[in-house]
């Protein structure tokens, strides 16, 4: 069904000079015809945002010389990246995304903070089969070796099924010698969250300002779950939707009587 | 099982002194205890992006004089306000947060993008029973008088019942006056996108810069969902989750072949 090659557009949240992204648009050019249309600056935990009240810049750049692919530098955030390839630079969909590989974990939680994974989810939306690719470790001299086999496995077979509609892949990856990942799981997104704890200054005219820090808080006792194949040395895969009903809870809503609410007001 | 008055935290994405949330706090003045904390300027369409390499401000302000409630201008996102509020401004856990009212839609595909939204869905990862209200309107002399039946009638069966773990509610209401709005319908998120259509221009040094604009594209026929609701002139409420696992793609992912494709690597 793919075209031989498969043209592969490329992004990613930490800016397009990222060793990350380095790494990963290496091993997409094995794979297949290499786009990168990605932040020309760090736009991690951006979410889903997009830029609707500025200018958006797009342009041509060699960030590696005698590179093969080509490559954008856009302004604006990775979702953005993604809406101005499919429409303005690529011509045509891409017959996949990728987008990192992540300086830092984009489990549980993280999905809905995470510029990679928005950008990802936004060639879902976009109908383009599309992955995520994280290494839990945010240190900009990070060892990306040992993800690149799971990658290219992952890829090769996103490449040969398809996803199925609505879908997108959260993959994780966890901080070890490859000698020490123990193999790939699929898994739900475990149920945690993030307890924040602002950290209060006062700037140099006397004012005062907060930095958002915060303790990673884990309640999921699942073995099935993102964060615990993170934890015992496994790779973990996450089909996400942006279908975001909770289908489980319309019938319980039905039940309650909101024109009577209504009634009385 | 709620405190009588409920402590109510409202906030919203246009602004704190945009007109819908100046509307939504009236109403909340009514049910109990009212804390804004709101952006200090439009931050629609910034999804569920968080602040993490810029200090945040976030002061006391009077927006309305003789207002009863307490007003906090803060420099970052939607959802940066609900952290913010939830750590470091209220206290305690609120028993309810509003955010609203949006000045445009936020059905379908729409909540992803919502700054609305994503501070709703915020509370709801911290615990907090959470609506985000929207009216199809994206004038700033919109007339919120028609939603505010609903806004009370909604308001009231969420204290009454509380909601389900992990859901919040994505209410949005019809451009109509009052007699025209046929009720409330509880509803699945359409399946739709947008077809981007990136408008080129010259900056005055001469370079090339874009502006996102786009066509909303319905291609769900279903009578189940919030597009067909809002067409059909009902006020749609949609519960929405926060577990992006597509639970129902497991089992086909499981019988994927990863391991083969790595050992080929």
């Amino acid at each position: 069904m793919t075209p031989t090659p498969p043209l592969i557009l490329v992004t990613n949240d930490d800016g397009i000079t990222a060793p990350g992204i380095r790494a990963l648009i290496r091993v997409m050019n094995e794979i297949g015809t290499v786009v990168v249309v990605a932040p020309d600056k760090p736009q991690s935990a951006m979410g889903h945002a997009i830029t609707i009240h500025d200018a958006l810049y797009c342009d041509p750049v060699v960030v590696d010389k005698d590179a093969v692919q080509k490559e954008y530098s856009c302004s604006g955030t990775p979702v953005d990246c993604v809406k101005i390839a499919a429409r303005q630079i690529l011509g045509r969909k891409p017959d996949l995304c990728v987008s990192g590989i992540n300086h830092g974990s984009n489990s549980a939680i993280n999905v809905m903070y995470s510029g990679t994974m928005s950008a990802a989810i936004e060639a879902g939306i976009q109908g383009v089969p599309a992955i995520g690719f994280s290494l839990l470790d945010y240190g900009m001299d990070a060892d990306f070796e040992p993800s690149l086999p799971y990658i290219r496995a992952i890829v090769a077979q996103v490449l040969a099924h398809g996803l199925p509609k609505g879908v997108v892949l959260n993959v994780n990856i966890p901080k070890l010698v490859h000698s020490e990942i123990k193999g790939m799981k699929i898994c739900r997104q475990a149920n945690a969250h993030w307890l924040e704890d602002f950290n209060e200054r006062k700037n140099p005219m006397g004012k005062t300002y907060y930095w958002l820090t915060g303790t990673f808080v884990n309640e999921d006792k699942g073995e099935d779950t993102d964060e615990w194949a993170l934890q015992n040395g496994y790779v973990s895969i996450v089909p996400t939707q942006f279908d975001l009903t909770a289908h489980h809870a319309l019938q319980e809503l039905n039940s309650w009587d909101f024109e009577g609410g209504e009634r009385e007001c």
